[in-house]
């Protein structure tokens, strides 16, 4: 039996693996940076996001965290950041559920847009997110500039 | 002479009218649905962005509007949302001190990244981001639920 419900300060811990899980996932391992500390400051603290956890027998086991962005064409919209499900507790409908969580939580902000990012190459991730209809857009590139080159700028 | 500065009150229909520019060129010309009212009340109420704007002779040519976002691998992050120079005021160096003054205010919070978003197609965009020593990366697609896709979610 899975349960859905929002994240606390006490599943920090737990959703900060799942923050590590998914990065090498996605063939980052080193990419986070921020500690579980961070993770609790930024979220508990200074509100800027929200977490939705997946809990089966009391164990965490995947989560959805998302923040409100800002859309120059539709307004306030919902960012889903991270959606992420442990591999062995997959293919129950967990996914489903937590996604659901964020739609439905756009739709009572009422939410100009709702937008995240999917790696080309995570096939299952975009066949879950077709049976939403959702538009899968490769024309937009993602630019950026790291911390390193933010901090040498002059 | 160009003056870069943030935006006030004053400027949010020059402002909404870059945007509508912009969203034309982006070959989405029906895309702004957010009036100047909406606007002025999601920046300047709901502090949602900040904007700089680029001034000649008393007359805005150019905008570079951006918010906070958060990524779970580098804590708080400077999102660019648009970058805008008028067509007839271009070559003179002005997206570049727009872009500047983004960067250095992501420097001054201590932004774990810059990110911003640039169309496949759009080469005078993506040279100029590329003499930034800029990662541009085509492997992210964007997922997207529109507003009426969400509104109708059960």
């Amino acid at each position: 039996m899975v349960n859905i419900r929002s994240a606390t300060r006490a599943d920090i811990k737990a959703v900060h693996g799942l923050i590590t899980e998914l990065a090498v996932y996605e063939k980052e391992p080193d990419a986070v940076i921020i500690s579980a500390e961070d993770l609790e400051r930024h979220g508990f603290e200074e509100n800027r996001f929200d977490c939705f956890v997946a809990e089966e027998q009391g164990t965490v086991v995947g989560m959805a965290l998302f923040y409100e962005r800002y859309s120059t064409w539709k307004g306030p919209t919902i960012h889903l950041e991270d959606l992420y499900i442990q591999p062995q507790h997959r293919g129950k409908g967990t996914g489903r559920l937590l996604f659901d969580s964020v739609v439905r939580e756009a739709k009572r902000r009422h939410a100009g847009r709702m937008e995240w990012t999917v790696l080309e190459w995570n096939e299952p991730a975009i066949n879950f997110y077709k049976t939403y209809n959702a538009s899968l857009d490769p024309e937009w590139h993602l630019g950026t500039l790291n911390s390193a080159q933010i901090q040498s700028f002059q």
